[in-house]
């Protein structure tokens, strides 16, 4: 465990480091980010996700989406994304800043093909997904390839917070090749 | 734990114990839940906060900032919030949309008075939080009463999802007076 941060590079490669960890990790906090959205309507929309894939080099993370779901719907009209995800053993926020893309079809065949048969049904619900149905379980959940979406988070901007002995704050920016600046805490 | 929820009014009690239980036990998901804003340039920002206050009735939830933080900035501009917990043990992700008040001043001395000394220092930081700095410690933190701010969340909407054996969802507003309506997961 990290007591204090003084160097920009070491902080970035560490946070990098944990959120990884949550694609293999199903009890790492960055296995289930939270997914913000500015709704249609002007109104946060915040829920978890499932991280499925991350690439520090890249500066990008996947998620898994029914195609129906609220969420792509926003992301049609505003791509911004903002994640957050709380390290509690390691007192690090992260905080990011993306721009999403919307992969459905002929494109993600590769990414279905590895997701379980149990976990397919999660791409299909009937009705879709918030529509009002009159009884709990009147819903029926069968898999479709169809409703498969991948969204693939091109990240802008990280910015860390670390609780440590003393806190510290630390910027990183495409823009400027990820070399950060701190920032008052 | 429930494996199973089948009634409205059930689920709805059972998120707020699991609300009010954040005040008190800081172990609890409740204690640091997910705030966020629309950004000042259209793009979602998420921190975590720490819960002070809830109260099922009235259906609000309180927070403390320092006035000079960027998230109050936001919410002068855009007052509306959304709120995000999930309870890994119990399975149940809880989504607030909200609209927020800001307080500052003789309104909020008693809350001011109850904040341990130790911790009065998250109000006040100089420069103020997010300013570039050149080194990492480069900030000072006196305690600062004329930077301490209460933010009042006055609860729209809650949205909760149940993974138990079967998923379950339901949404409660206010202009319904919190009746319920069950939705597809």
């Amino acid at each position: 465990m990290k007591t204090e941060f003084a160097d920009l590079k070491e902080m970035h490669d560490y946070a990098w480091r944990l959120i990884i960890r949550g694609i293999v990790d199903k009890k790492s906090p960055a296995r289930h980010p939270t997914f913000g959205t500015n709704g249609l309507l002007g109104m946060p929309e915040l829920r978890t996700v499932v991280l499925r894939y991350a690439d520090q080099k890249a500066a990008n993370l996947e998620v898994h989406t029914d195609v129906e779901s609220k969420k792509v719907e926003e992301l049609k009209f505003n791509p911004n994304v903002g994640i957050h995800i709380w390290f509690p053993t390691n007192k690090l926020q992260v905080r990011i800043k993306a721009i999403s893309e919307i992969k459905i079809g002929s494109g993600v065949t590769e990414q279905w093909e590895k997701v379980p048969t149990g976990s397919r049904v999660s791409y299909g619900t009937l009705p879709t997904p918030g529509t009002v149905i009159q009884t709990p379980f009147a819903y029926e959940k069968p898999a479709e390839f169809e409703r498969f979406c991948l969204i693939k988070i091109n990240i802008e901007e990280i910015d860390l917070t670390h609780l440590g002995t003393r806190h510290t704050r630390a910027l990183y920016e495409k823009k400027t090749k990820w070399c950060g600046s701190w920032l008052a805490p």
